[in-house]
């Protein structure tokens, strides 16, 4: 999606350690206008799906979840992070390591919001080793749901994440792939 | 808005201590028709304030105000929630006390985010004890903006937050006004 990687080269900053902050348009400041066209593309690129779900998770998911989700016409559902292991019967529970943050947290779905007449559809900012997303799709896996695929904002491509997930069958669409980066400043895309 | 409260009266649930659950709809599952209808309200009672920056919290206030900010055509904030102290140059940071999760966090927005220029709308899902939007305040006011007021879904009327707000002079609409609701059912609004 060329308007993302534009977005991507003119106001992303790289810092030391492989971030990559696109705080000032994605996942701070939150730019809604952008949040639309990216929306229109995962409606496109997943077209005829039949996707009635969207999951996601807490919290920089959410509004480009909810924006997206105008445009496919359904619901979203966003997984709650919890540092408490919650065991209750009510709700469907992954284990989530964050790399960013450094911790282990539970993802919770309510058992009442996701279920085997779903067809669901992940969305995130990131993709870099894929933590969040197989969380999500353990959680779709565990309500008999039926997970069409992830589209993913931006995709650290040289990160394991993507890869691995895909190898093992999960279709994933990332609007801007990023191949390598550098501080010195140079973001280049894989495609 | 009507709407919203035939909403809450079918779909909301009373339960001990005062919480009103609305998670099929508003803040767990979220129905984004309603959110556009919802945003579309807020974008009326708040017309010709010149509103340039909405400011929510994480994590249930991100979609709804992404939502409202396409009416307003404006970018949407969200203020991170930490449980460490945060004592950067680079962020405003106010202390928020939860009294649904019992714990106090620092919330955080970047200075880059919010600054003398901004006529800021705060949105949230609900208003009960007003912590939320009276941390909201404190950064808008460190960053010298505008607070041009505050929109929300749902007050709790009968608790003290709204009615302590708008003695400080803060303009608050509030899509529903709950007054008073027990668990045999029975939810009843303030007007």
């Amino acid at each position: 999606m060329e308007l993302l990687k534009e977005r991507i080269r003119r106001d992303g900053r790289v810092y030391p350690g492989g971030v990559l902050k696109v705080d000032s348009f994605l996942n701070h400041q939150m730019d809604v206008k952008l949040f639309g066209e990216i929306g229109r593309e995962f409606q496109r690129r997943f077209a005829r799906c039949d996707v009635n779900r969207i999951l996601t998770i807490e919290a920089s998911g959410i509004g480009i979840a909810c924006i997206t989700a105008q445009f496919f016409d359904c619901p979203v559902v966003f997984a709650k992070k919890s540092r408490t292991r919650n065991i209750s019967p009510d709700v469907y529970c992954a284990r989530v390591e964050s790399f960013t943050h450094g911790n282990v947290s539970d993802v919770l779905v309510s058992r009442e919001f996701l279920g085997p007449r779903d067809r669901v559809l992940l969305i995130d900012d990131f993709l870099a080793n894929g933590a969040a997303l197989r969380g999500l799709a353990s959680l779709v896996s565990q309500a008999g749901a039926e997970l069409v695929g992830a589209g993913v904002v931006i995709e650290k491509a040289f990160q394991p994440g993507g890869d691995a997930l895909r190898a093992q069958g999960m279709r994933i669409e990332a609007l801007a792939r990023v191949k390598s980066m550098s501080e010195a400043g140079g973001i280049e895309f894989a495609d």
